[in-house]
């Protein structure tokens, strides 16, 4: 990873917005900007240097990872730490990451602060950086959906009428951390038969009923990166109205992928995949967004939601996953993790999407 | 869970700071009020009335779990639908979470409200209620140590010089989940040999060596309660240094639970295991802060470190955790967690803190 051109490239921006330094504290930007993995830490930019503050748990780890930036360690708050270094300083307009500093946060920083000094709230300059991957992080990604993708391959095996929920769940997870992924980039979703209508169903104690549909969606963190799929499958055999639910879903998908192009806008994308939906009167039951950003979090921008403005680029990493939710029935999502490319869209995702009986 | 009561609690509270309304958004907050588990919502404090407002995801989940509160599925924005029923009010002061609101929230929120609402950012309200465990958070939490403390138990076999830290933290986790935990309260950490100098070292591809120390620090979660607990066993023989070094640990983790007492200080309890160290010439190894408060987060006040003014009290869940990190050479931490009662305390953590050579 680079991580001295990307703190060159935030240098530039903050010449840009006239900031003579900025304070970074969420962990992502943290790992993004200077490679710390910790859960604690302060990378304050000031006049073209950077310093690095955390305290005395991640003494080691701060020497072993930070790159780019000297290392200090806090006896007592970082923001403490940071405030004692801009006492040295004439007079300085200082940014903070207004999404990620609390009230409270803000109201201490202004406190411990000198006069001379001004704060000054800015949203997302790192992630604007962020959300066009670089060649280091589209490696990871690839790789972090390659494991995902092989423990949901695995974990399919499993998936019959009886097994429990939380069994699948359980062995998807394991299958992950033995082909290397250092975490879950959230909460394993099995859903089945009436609760695959709960879009962020957690795996329950349930038992998979003789009938239905099973919503899995999960997703591992390689190094920091994560990656995201959903499938659905279907124990017994299917009904025909179902299947044509699943069709539709998988129309909408494909509707979906097929509109991911650099210059079209997330909500132009959200658009095709509800369209698809729409002809088939489905899409009263498709009660979210199309899809997000994926990167060192599983949520990130862009979002592809109704109105989104936002333009797609080559290098965004993003989610397309419609679905359909129909209440005491059960529901369907279908989703792949898709680079922007500059002519279109390559699908990371390598596993089969026709629907699969059990 | 009696939510209405934790409701009613918080009313007269908002009665008592002269707030005619109160927004909730905080994940565990939301739980911790009205049930709600879900990774999305707003709840609404209005002139002694509560509203729970989520999105279209959540539908199903937010009728089957909320209780004391109207839900309402907002088309948009969560704030905006509160803003929405807040323009039915004729003036009012209307607190926010100053401690788990960004300043960008914050600004947003500001500008969806009419002219005659204030906007009062307050902090800490629910968290002062929350620290004062109930019994049904309490029989949970007891459970939860117990799930935690069986999977160490089972893990512990595995242990041996060659098996892969990563290995130990997957055969821990997957007890855990068969155990009936629903996810664990934070990465799982197994750091042995040198690594064990790192007080936050994850688990990683490195075999355990033939001799050393293997520090083990592992929660559960159960219905949304947190474990923490952390052993230290030692690979091969124990020189005679290493085991005194283990004594003294085992001796400040014994000081510091004698001196947990309602009334006593944060601090005094940090102080009583720190000194214990430095009798023996080790508190210059311990780097972080005696122990923390735990329930719906692994870490939540009152904070156990230096100079600390928070008196406990009886209901209080803390950890107590001293630990030395000797840099190149390896590290020992303890912990268990400690119910404040009545007249002392009670350890929840069954079990043995005597040092096991493998």
């Amino acid at each position: 990873m680079d991580y001295v051109s990307r703190q060159e490239k935030l240098q530039q921006t903050l010449d840009g917005e006239r900031l003579d330094g900025f304070i970074v504290t969420h962990p992502q930007n943290l790992r993004y900007l200077c490679g710390y993995s910790g859960s604690s830490g302060l990378l304050l930019f000031l006049n073209g240097r950077r310093t690095f503050i955390t305290d005395g748990r991640y003494t080691e780890q701060a020497r072993e990872e930070v790159r780019g930036a000297r290392v200090v360690i806090a006896k007592g708050l970082l923001l403490a730490e940071a405030a004692r270094l801009l006492q040295a300083v004439k007079s300085a307009r200082i940014g903070f990451e207004a999404d990620h500093t609390t009230v409270e946060a803000a109201a201490a920083l202004r406190k411990l602060l000198p006069r001379k000094v001004v704060c000054k709230p800015v949203s997302g300059l790192v992630m604007r950086q962020r959300i066009i991957k670089d060649a280091d992080e589209l490696r990871l990604i690839r790789t972090a959906v390659v494991i995902g993708a092989g423990a949901f391959e695995r974990t399919l095996e499993l998936v019959h009428p009886g097994v429990r929920e939380s069994e699948i769940a359980t062995q998807l997870e394991v299958a992950a951390h033995e082909a290397g992924a250092e975490a879950m980039s959230f909460e394993t979703i099995v859903a089945a038969g009436k609760r695959s209508a709960l879009p962020h169903g957690r795996a329950s104690s349930e038992p998979l009923p003789r009938r239905g549909f099973v919503v899995i969606d999960a997703g591992v963190i390689l190094r920091g990166y994560c990656s995201d799929m959903t499938r659905t499958v279907h124990v017994g055999r299917v009904g025909r109205e179902e299947r044509k639910w699943y069709e539709a879903v998988l129309e909408a998908q494909l509707a979906g992928i097929a509109a991911v192009k650099p210059g079209k806008t997330a909500g132009e994308v959200d658009q095709a995949a509800r369209q698809a939906l729409r002809r088939r009167k489905l899409d009263r039951f498709f009660t979210h967004s199309t899809g997000h950003g994926v990167g060192l979090e599983i949520h990130e921008p862009p979002r592809l939601g109704k109105g989104q403005q936002e333009r797609l680029q080559p290098g965004m990493v993003v989610t397309i996953e419609p679905g359909i939710y129909v209440p005491g029935k059960g529901g369907i999502r279908i989703e792949d993790m898709v680079l922007v490319t500059a002519s279109g869209c390559e699908v990371l995702t390598p596993v089969n999407k026709e629907l699969i009986e059990i």
